[in-house]
């Protein structure tokens, strides 16, 4: 028996998001069926964590159990080319058989993308959420602070949440906001803005309703500070609404001692 | 009567190129049925060139003449909530009578890009051309001079070409290689490879057949200077295969005097 690693990267427009469905079409479903496709084996995947519906993935890690020989170096080729073109597997590792993708699982990355330019940027249009309005983006920047730490996330979680706990720990939450594209003749392009969250967990729809909350700080609807009583009433409707599920990927999952190149992603560049 | 002018991005990959056909599902199609729910004209769009089936655009530009009153600051915001996702007019201008979007323009510019990467960039699949093998990149630069000044491009031009002349002049040909996104972990990644070509017209195919010979000179199968004997054969067979028509973008359309800014897309980041 041998435990396989891998990374995936989709696009999850088309899909009704990771985790197998009664109602099918799932990340899930169609990757164990390339599996069986590949080993002739029923094999159920464990994943780091389920993506929603509409959300992608960068670096959404999975594993499973196989009795399959197949050399470690074929299984990303010979698993894509029976893999849709909106799924990809760039990694692929064997590792111990007490590797859980989501129980080894240290710390994970989201990112939210706004388009906060005039026009959507059409090339990027299934990852981008369109906000033409005015923002406070300096305002949204200040509010990120006060999520960090360990707190009770309930204002930010979906009320059918079923965990036990909504503690959660954020280690980072980050802006990266990029004017470049912005058009001298389009006075009201405010550019792309990046939301990285990094934490121990995240409760569902945490990200976005983050995020729903966020814009609502940049259309001057809340202040910056309001995020601290939010986080206190521990009440879904002390914060914003949901942001659709197109601006979300799972940007990155890292594991301690293993694959920790791997799910950096390591540029040659930033080297 | 007033003369408007646009400026059109689209992801061409689920139509059958820009202009009308028996066959139905152009871009010009979309826009014209678009342009008739706004104003009940029946009006036909003439476009600076068509682009093929599965070709994109970032700058296509067209006129058509209307009886319209609408204010121009309105007409974009209008068409864009009319037309499907994967289409975005971003300009609009009022030009005298006088204007037409193929016979006054001046320079036309392609882009062509290549992932040379070992894995497929999901969420660029479908404007990119994948390919994995080994490329003699530099080899490929240095093939690009050839191309440059007044040539017969008939070598270049697919066979069913129906113009009098393959007469053009090429002003700039030139190639931007990427490789921020070159992992480590991956030795065989060679970059992201963006081939532009700026001229005062192109062939049917021409830009499609440069590449797919621009990529044999890159597998070693010819040289660089090979480029010279394929233009002086003035014969198709001479050259290489077409390239996918999903790598290739309509990039710019310059036109003297006019829309000089628009079609710049002049960014802020570049002042």
């Amino acid at each position: 028996m041998r435990n396989i690693c891998m990374r995936v990267n989709y696009d999850g427009t088309d899909y009704f998001g990771f985790q197998t469905q009664p109602i099918g079409n799932t990340i899930q479903d169609v990757i164990e069926k390339s599996i069986k496709y590949l080993t002739g084996e029923e094999i159920k995947i464990h994943a780091s964590g389920r993506t929603d519906a509409g959300v992608h993935a960068r670096g959404q890690v999975f594993h499973f159990h196989t009795e399959s020989k197949i050399p470690l170096e074929r299984w990303c080729m010979a698993l894509n080319t029976r893999l849709p073109d909106d799924i990809l597997i760039t990694d692929a590792y064997e590792v111990p058989l007490s590797f859980h993708s989501r129980r080894s699982a240290k710390r994970k990355t989201y990112r939210y993308t706004i388009n906060a330019n005039q026009f959507a940027d059409l090339f990027n249009r299934r990852i981008q959420l369109h906000h033409p309005g005015k923002l406070d983006i300096k305002a949204m920047n200040e509010s990120l602070p006060y999520l960090l730490g360990t707190h009770d996330f309930t204002s930010f979680a979906s009320r059918h949440s079923t965990k036990d706990s909504h503690v959660r720990t954020l280690y980072e939450a980050r802006m990266d906001h990029d004017t470049s594209m912005c058009r001298v003749d389009h006075p009201r392009d405010q550019g792309i803005i990046h939301i990285y969250l990094t934490g121990n967990g995240f409760l569902q729809h945490m990200v976005r309703i983050i995020i729903g909350t966020l814009l609502e700080i940049g259309e001057g609807k809340r202040q910056p500070e309001d995020m601290k009583h939010i986080l206190a009433a521990q009440d879904r409707s002390a914060a914003g609404p949901t942001a659709v599920s197109k601006g979300l990927m799972l940007w990155n999952v890292e594991y301690e001692n293993l694959l920790k190149k791997t799910c950096d992603n390591v540029l040659r560049s930033s080297i």
